[in-house]
């Protein structure tokens, strides 16, 4: 088996995520996970570390792409255009792979308290990253949190409902759609 | 050794919080930490199932009063001061005991991702809750999901202040900074 096998990585995590839906992540090796996507398991390690690692495999590219979308945002952006603007880049990394995926992905998550607390903490390490990106455009501490957090609310919530919306449609106009909706209703707070 | 043993709870978080900063989370069994408080393993299992659940012991505290805060708070209350007069509930909850807890804690969950993913799903709790209450209040979703994140927020960052200031003080009032502090930013989001 060559040492390079295209779309080896994708076919890892599609093979883990149908596995955790059908057997559960417990009972799941990655033995089997590299056996069901046709490669060896020294191919599984090549990829990932562990089982766990491998569902949240983007997180480290989501968190640069949101990073590198606030960073060269206009100068003149406020905080929440900037972050859109990283919205719109981290969304260009999921393609009809991950929306295909995403309703496995959450009935798997949904099944297994360690994912689910391994999915909280890839969370955080995405706002952290924006709030990152955006103290270093100047913008002052709380707001930049507050930002962030809208910020992944919005990739959040715009990942759910084009998860569920037509097989054409792109993640940045539903990741869009949600940050507008929590800025409009930002002013409804009291 | 009487089955009921004043204080056993609040001794056995003391003891671990100390067990996993001296010499790590992995190295710490459930028996050191029971030596380290003077009781019995078996009184340690009448408390919590595993050493990771003792670090989030208040978790279903907290939730409970920022929701029972939020529930009774006057008809009239914006989403904001909702979620104020939740975080002033479960302010109550935290003494002089959590506040010196707090640096040994804060090292502890520095120290172990294990503990970092506990800490991130407590996180997801909290806000469920708070969002739960605030859509029993009528307040429509977008609106009551960002109330929810500000007040996650503002609990976080008037913690973390507290331990820092005076002795004396008490959480609620730092809690209540932080979150004006978050309303006024976001009038600054752009």
């Amino acid at each position: 088996m060559a040492r390079w096998e295209p779309g080896a990585r994708e076919r890892l995590v599609v093979a883990a995520v149908d596995l955790f839906t059908e057997q559960g992540y417990d009972a799941t090796t990655v033995a089997q996970i590299a056996e069901r996507a046709g490669v060896t398991k020294s191919t599984f390690f090549r990829h990932f570390p562990d089982k766990r690692e491998l569902l949240v495999a983007g997180q480290e590219t989501l968190s640069q792409l949101l990073a590198e979308g606030i960073a060269e945002a206009p100068g003149s952006a406020t905080p929440l255009e900037a972050v859109a603007a990283g919205l719109v880049r981290a969304a260009s990394a999921m393609g009809p792979t991950s929306r295909e995926l995403a309703p496995r992905l959450k009935a798997a998550i949904a099944s297994s308290v360690e994912l689910q607390e391994r999915d909280a903490l890839k969370s955080v390490s995405l706002a952290a990253a924006m709030t990152t990106a955006l103290i270093a455009r100047g913008v002052p501490d709380p707001t930049a949190a507050l930002a962030s957090e809208l910020g992944l609310l919005a990739f959040k919530r715009g990942y759910a409902e084009w998860s569920e919306g037509d097989a054409d449609d792109e993640l940045a106009g539903y990741a869009l759609a949600a940050l507008e909706e929590l800025r409009a209703a930002s002013a409804s707070l009291g």
